[in-house]
């Protein structure tokens, strides 16, 4: 898997976030010839300071997707795009649906177009979401899950995906979709609000805060360390001739809230976490319990999670109590016991 | 039904075209205060003429329904809004993927912030399609039939549908969504090229030209005349507190495209029709056979086809026969054998 990108050219869109940096990292390592395209929206994650391992090893375009006239040069020619840019948080996409159809649909659109343009039959390995599916009917969620977000920024996702699916119907491009569950580990975005649970859970015990739970904590979730969704996009990129174009991805065990939130705080040395009533913006949007049947990646790309959920844990607060400054928000960063060179990204 | 309307301020979206001015007059004779918004876009159908029947009897306002700036007044006091703005050709969709997530998605997502802000828990009926479920994996499609649409107006038509059911679980709004099959009748856009099969024979047989039917004509369709249709929209407009928000619509009977041809070729004393290979830019996006399973309609909100194919296709012809110059295009109109008063609209 690895040596099938060692000097080739691939994209990144979205390189400069949390996943897409990981992704990036590991390319270079692999000998590709890295390019990344992140717009730099304020509100998407986006950390120069995700890269600092591969300074000098890629390269970075300041430019949204959607912008054909800065790509096309940067699309020609590639072996595979992965494509990562997108906001990922479902409360902002509540607070503003028309910037988030605008950064997760229009964009894409424009993308995939220039993509088909530029180099027909381009690999394309998109990073779709479990939201797309909205409040299960049934557990696992295997990819036979009805369609039905409950948000719009899984509204939009599925407009994507959707243009990805078409587009490879028609024999345009040959995208990969990958519906992810909650990914965690270094590079989270934790300074930013809306990341979801898991950045902020990671968030409270390493300022040493109780963390709390919306609900009763019975809900269950399938994280998935950040190394783990990246093996699925190498393997999803490298496959010659898939059985599919659409797989769900998720973490190695399912677990309730409350247990992800006791093991982080113990984990951080934080206070033992707290249940609370839903927020009214959260509780409109919420989904309940979620897993994923990751049956089909498994057996059709050979995919397998290597990182149980307590050593993700570890390895995460592990990254982030070094490199914490990096992470955090001015009103955090004044709660930092011992404050080192603080900068907002 | 039809009292229900009397003297209630209603707005009708997309009002100056095929089914939108069918049901503006409706509306009109039920003793509505009816306001047509249309932003009179190219390509999708409107025509001023729809509305002969009823001038002076309601307002047109030239906007898109996306403009909060000039809508906010004419949503404010409104009973029920029917929403029928939009672009319906999927060929169309294919050709500008980007005009066509404007006009049915991005127009639609600012048109329902609007009319949450400006009348909160408001009626809204929104004309959805059959084109959402994509290739049917089962006839009749009811409406538990999986989402997966195969062009881009399908993927943006079902972004609005998703618009219109989240706002509405959210208690923003109060939306009842239709997905019709195809609709024909008098006021059908004939002059325009992509407005699907329906349009297509019935303009080839006014013209005394030869039906074409792409494939072998064994593809089934469940045509729904405009009046049913229209009864569609005002049984889910007056219901006051119905079960579902969704419902699939389809017309009275089952037929293939061969029955269909041959009837409407008989019926206008045109040449038999003939079968010919699907085009490349049809085969890539037809949907093979369809029929709804009208049930949840015909059991929750009473209603039922009245107008068999047959009896719809002698009025639709003879509604042509008698206004023909206003709905030809200048090619078409040269056609004509006794020319008219032609305009194209």
């Amino acid at each position: 898997m690895i040596s099938e990108f060692n000097n080739r050219k691939v994209l990144v869109t979205g390189g400069l976030g949390f996943i897409g940096s990981n992704l990036a990292l590991r390319l270079v390592r692999a000998g590709a010839r890295v390019t990344i395209v992140d717009s730099e929206v304020a509100g998407c994650g986006a950390n120069r300071y995700n890269l600092a391992p591969a300074k000098g090893d890629l390269r970075v375009i300041a430019a949204d997707v959607g912008d054909n006239t800065s790509l096309a040069g940067e699309i020609r020619g590639c072996s595979v795009v992965f494509n990562l840019a997108g906001e990922i948080s479902h409360i902002h996409s509540m607070r503003d649906p028309a910037r988030d159809a605008a950064l997760n649909a229009m964009s894409q659109l424009r993308f995939l177009e220039e993509c088909a343009r530029q180099e027909p039959g381009i690999r394309v390995v998109y990073a779709s979401t479990r939201q797309i599916y909205g409040v299960p009917r049934y557990l696992p969620v295997d990819e036979r899950h009805p369609i039905q977000p409950v948000d719009f920024n899984g509204i939009h996702k599925y407009a994507a995906t959707s243009y990805h699916l078409l587009w490879s119907d028609l024999g345009r491009i040959d995208a990969r979709v990958l519906c992810l569950t909650n990914v965690y580990g270094p590079r989270l975005a934790l300074w930013l609000s809306g990341q979801g649970f898991l950045a902020n859970f990671l968030r409270r015990g390493l300022l040493q805060q109780t963390i709390e739970i919306f609900g009763d904590g019975r809900q269950l979730r399938d994280p998935i360390y950040v190394d783990d969704a990246v093996d699925a996009f190498l393997l999803a990129g490298a496959a010659a001739a898939p059985q599919s174009r659409l797989w769900n991805v998720g973490g190695q065990q399912t677990l309730s809230l409350a247990d992800i939130a006791a093991f982080v705080s113990a984990a951080a040395g934080a206070p033992p976490p707290v249940c609370r009533p839903f927020p009214a913006e959260h509780k409109g949007i919420d989904i309940g319990s979620y897993c994923s049947d990751s049956t089909r990646i498994r057996e059709e790309l050979g995919w397998h999670p290597r990182i149980a959920f307590g050593e993700g844990v570890r390895r995460s607060l592990d990254y982030f109590q070094r490199e914490f400054p990096h992470y955090l928000s001015k009103d955090d960063a004044a709660l930092v016991p011992e404050p080192g060179p603080v900068g907002a990204p």
